[in-house]
């Protein structure tokens, strides 16, 4: 069967974006992947939207989003799969080609959640956890994530500046990404003063919630040769689940979805973890991103923590992972996400990456996860 | 490019299901669609979830129902388009068959409303019209639906009495099938009788919300062959849109979106509309059923009316509709319903339907509509 390439990427700034409602904040990344593709909008011949939708006021978003997007009558749908819903869209625009029912699809991560109040979010937040048994008794996000952190200072001996490191890195690259919601470094020292959150976590081990949206064009590989002079091939696009209770996993050390979806997508396009040179991974908070190196294979399990502090990867070291910043400084849409994580990896295959530019981006990943790791998509990028 | 077919199916009964979770529901139709497929679950490659995730105290819908089916750690997404969010899920399903990504993959249209109360639910509806310049001011779906009433009552002579003949027929279907929520024939007096909603429209113009879940299972032509000695196969897999507002389409007597992915579907099954013996089409108010007679070329624009009171759309006229009772009498749990309506037309292809067979059907259609018509998905299905 053909492969199915990224014609265009557009994406807006993230953060508190109280100027545009979520089907303008759609537009701009829209217009600006039909800029980069040269393309007109007659071309595309379906949207696929990743969202959240209990987080606008507007419902029907997919109807909302294709009407102003000067896109109906053709078809769109949505994909909801909490803050992995982006790379569902990726994943079922993929088919949508290589099933022969569209020829080019636009891909668009959107999501406006500055509409409700942080208590608001945090309630809705927390029925992604089940309901019955955790969040019911008060679990949240911070806190299922601080209990991973636990463990696995307990199991691995982790340390808190190992963990820190990660906030630290992303901050670094944030502040050279024109999209990021932070855009200014923070040193070790800053990231330890702040408040706590969670035992162990502070308020620099989490991301932050962020309006936003992201855009991808994905074409067929004879279209795509055709239309783009750069397509980056999406050869890997796999995906796995893993129970909603942390209680019925078999550790508390990485997520089980994640080990899966890597393991499929590396077979799927015919490569292995130290083939990786740039990465985007789910650093919802800085244990995640930890954890993502172990089930991703780049290091061992439990030498995640060394992995960041001995600057593997940093540009120059091993694989450079979260060079926009990742959830952490970028900020963290939860629609938008997994198609600004596929934003940035098709950046770094072109070259186009200016002051965080891989050398000799070949092969990128992307590790999207939703909920607390229920599921988890996992994409492999490469270029010609 | 080989076909699609349904090697199993299963439903639940629709009502008010205090009985049950949500998930509770999807094994209910997920245990019998294994069992009619006679495979056992290790088989089922992913799932898809046709559901509106806000209805449900629960949310990270997908992962709920995937833990509860036992299907992890396969992969599983969930897809949204309001009432036509089962279609959808329907057509990503076969994508991924189509796309090779998935061999046998189970779709589960399911829906818990009452754990709301009317007036959430109506809250929540409402936020499916454009919220700005229509549902804001007061605009229901009721509201809708009696504007396209009156317009086709106006444009071309329908009658009250015409109208009611859709909730008629359809309650007298309702009354022979197991699964409906309304198990009682009407007549037209009593329905004329009937409190008014919004005029035209009384009560018996109206679909009643329900919880309930259906399932199809699908796998790829030569997998279907082997495991099903009766696969039904899906050819036609056809969506459209049309503008939010419907200030801003180009009449009010009928949905673009739904003659746009009506002419698609065709076109892609390699049929015509008379060649379709069975259909089920979203009846949520009795003018829909009409609209969506001329909409799918069944009759000419503004015949829908004599159609049905000439019994062209019951067994023995041209095209049976809506013979399980549709969602005026079998209820309309928005996310079950286009599972639904495929598990309805496999059962008819399959020759199975008991009392409500129609003879000869080799040919079926579904027809569901999202919102206020900014979503039509139209499937095309035959028997060998």
């Amino acid at each position: 069967m053909k492969r199915v390439g990224i014609i265009g990427i557009g994406h807006g700034v993230f953060g508190r974006r109280s100027d545009a409602t979520v089907q303008e904040l759609a537009f701009e990344a829209f217009r600006d992947a039909l800029d980069d593709a040269g393309i007109e909008r007659d071309l595309i011949d379906a949207s696929v939207i990743g969202s959240v939708p209990e987080y606008h006021k507007q419902r029907s978003l997919a109807g909302v989003v294709q009407e102003y997007l000067g896109l109906v009558p053709k078809p769109t749908w949505l994909t909801e799969v909490a803050c992995a819903s982006g790379s569902a869209a990726m994943r079922t625009g993929w088919m949508a080609i290589r099933a022969g029912l569209h020829q080019v699809v636009a891909i668009i991560g959107c999501q406006k959640m500055t509409e409700l109040s942080t208590a608001e979010i945090l309630a809705l937040m927390g029925r992604v956890g089940e309901v019955q048994w955790e969040s019911g008794f008060g679990t949240t996000f911070p806190g299922y994530y601080a209990m991973f952190a636990k463990r696995h200072m307990h199991e691995y001996g982790t340390t808190r500046e190992q963990l820190l490191e990660v906030a630290v890195k992303n901050h670094f690259y944030g502040a050279k990404n024109p999209y990021a919601l932070f855009r200014k470094e923070i040193s070790a020292e800053k990231a330890m003063a702040s408040e706590e959150v969670a035992t162990p976590f502070q308020v620099y081990d989490c991301c932050a919630n962020a309006d936003g949206a992201a855009c991808v064009i994905l074409a067929g590989e004879d279209q795509a040769k055709e239309i783009s002079d750069k397509p980056v091939w999406l050869d890997g696009v796999a995906a796995a689940t893993a129970s909603m209770s942390v209680l019925r996993r078999p550790h508390l050390v990485g997520l089980p979805s994640a080990e899966q979806a890597a393991t499929e997508a590396y077979a799927m396009a015919g490569i292995e973890p130290t083939d990786v040179k740039v990465a985007q991974v789910h650093d919802c908070f800085t244990v995640a991103e930890i954890m993502a190196y172990e089930d991703l294979g780049f290091c061992g399990k439990g030498e995640g923590g060394p992995f960041v502090t001995d600057r593997q990867t940093y540009i120059g070291g091993q694989v450079a992972v979260n060079v926009d910043g990742g959830l952490k400084a970028k900020g963290h849409p939860i629609g938008a996400t997994g198609v600004s994580m596929t934003y940035e990896i098709a950046k770094q295959l072109r070259g186009e990456a200016g002051e965080r530019q891989v050398p000799d981006a070949d092969v990128g990943l992307t590790h999207n996860v939703g909920g607390i790791g229920q599921y988890c998509f996992v994409q492999v990028l490469k270029r010609d």
